[in-house]
């Protein structure tokens, strides 16, 4: 079994023992049945694994790294109960939003407490540890809800530049990437330069997962994606596909683009089509590869750096793989 | 100046510098302009200035508590803006709630930082106040959800006992009140007895505010309650006035009672008075005074056993004198 499955049965064996726990048992039942739910539904665990993956490769016990794992997988699902309520999503892992199956206010109020609840994890730390640990947590969910306010911006923007859209996907999803493992990293009492470059580790390779979620959306298999191909094309979504190739077609393909991401048709298949055939022609295709690998080596590079032995660094770099390398 | 109104006056001196400093204004602005707005519109400052008065009682100088302060007055309007959704309210201290102003989207998420922000604000403390500041803010913050999750169940439920209302009532309102001091005193550097005592004065002195509210809201004065006298009533809220009278009514005076409860009429001037006078004639409204009066007695009388000076006992004693005696 490899590292990354290895860890993923001791977050999840660990999630499992955690429920009988007194703490899921409060009353009312209304408000803790939604969080058990939404952390009982999956999802790849790929927060909660990298935490325990950081400390490993820094010396300690996974199983030191187990508070923070949680933490991060409870703000996680947090982010993704509200966020779903305002993108009005009705379904989340294939299974219904929290707001859908209960309502909108138990959904907020449920939010609120598994954002409470990462909060108590963390305070179940060595004390020393604790403000560190806090510094990091409170920027990143900062920075998460920044991203997200970024996006719903968006939405109603046409001057959105290919920056700021880098930096919305930064903070909406990268940076809490970067400090699954930072945290972890703490844990295991690393340096300050340690922890520093295992976020930048993150926070790059979680840039290049999101740049290739929007790649895929247009050009993943539908069979293996799992989500609708050409969600965000039907839904006038500006992604870095779109923007670049805006700035990179012609003046009568980027007129044509504009006018087909103003139009909401029954049947798609034609404006798929069509949106595609100038994200390959105006080269903005290439260039979303190109930037995706650009991320992933940068991503890769950091690595060497670190003062870990080159047994940890190929797991993390198979984390890197096996992110990158989705069979779509 | 009385110690309220110089506290108040730190408290809101201190507020005004916050807003000047770079946090605010971070971007984007849609999601920090909702915050400051709600922060600014004004309200009493009661739990920011206990928060101050505690740590002074207690031999610490008032500004070092004012991170705290800011903390408690930053959870507490993270609370109003979220229960404002849920409660549907247009109005907050006579302005536009933030999801009306704004939207419910962006008050989702402004109240979700502002939430943060006050984590930020209790890691501003001294490193070895931080594990126990957080222990008591976390158990506060859970407890202030799980109060308003049972308010909402109750409004669609018929077998709400007293305990369980006194209960709600002590998550949803009390429970901050006695954070706040406890947090002060942390500050101060108070023995774990010291805190739990004041923290109890501060817990019983807001059962008795708001059992005291929901007296008012029947039978205080429309000139000065500031709210719609009779509200609770046009609501069909269980308040424990009315849980109360159920129980110490006549059989056919409950019955009328509960009729009354099914009804929402466009004139409710006559079901106003018909309600108030079974809450007379039952009991319930002298049942409401006792009551009041019990809690109050009971949070001053636990003044007495603090190891504090007899000046800073009066300053509490007339803290809880103001709060309980407002002129309605």
């Amino acid at each position: 079994m490899n590292s990354l499955d290895r860890l993923r049965k001791i977050f999840l064996r660990s999630l499992e023992s955690d429920f009988s726990e007194p703490e899921w048992n409060r009353q009312p039942d209304s408000l803790y049945a939604p969080q058990r739910y939404i952390l009982g539904i999956g999802g790849k665990r790929l927060r909660p694994i990298l935490a325990l993956m950081a400390a490993e490769s820094m010396g300690r016990n996974a199983l030191e790294a187990l508070p923070v794992a949680h933490a991060v997988e409870r703000f996680h699902n947090f982010s993704l109960i509200h966020d779903d309520i305002m993108d009005e999503a009705p379904l989340r892992r294939a299974k219904e939003t929290v707001h859908e199956k209960w309502n909108t206010n138990i959904a907020i109020l449920s939010g609120d407490v598994l954002f409470v609840k990462a909060y108590e994890l963390i305070c179940k730390n060595p004390p020393n540890l604790i403000p560190a640990l806090m510094q990091v947590f409170n920027r990143t969910a900062l920075e998460v809800c920044e991203g997200q306010q970024m996006d719903m911006d968006f939405e109603t923007r046409n001057d959105v530049t290919i920056p700021q859209y880098i930096k919305m996907i930064e903070y909406k999803t990268a940076v809490l990437i970067g400090a699954s493992l930072q945290m972890g990293a703490i844990i295991a009492e690393a340096s300050e330069s340690c922890q520093e470059k295992i976020y930048a580790f993150g926070k790059n390779l979680g840039i290049a997962f999101q740049l290739q979620d929007d790649y895929l959306d247009a050009f993943g298999n539908p069979l293996t994606f799992g989500k609708q191909v050409g969600g965000d094309i039907i839904a006038n979504k500006k992604t870095f596909l779109y923007l670049t190739a805006l700035q990179k077609s012609t003046h009568s393909e980027a007129q044509e683009l504009s006018s087909l991401f103003a139009t909401m048709p029954k049947d798609p298949s034609d404006k798929i089509t069509a949106v595609k055939e100038i994200f390959v022609s105006s080269g903005a295709a290439k260039a979303t590869e190109d930037e995706i690998l650009r991320y992933t080596n940068t991503s890769i590079s950091l690595l060497q750096d670190i003062k870990i032995s080159q047994q940890h660094k190929d797991t993390l770099k198979s984390f890197a793989d096996f992110l990158m390398n989705r069979n779509v």
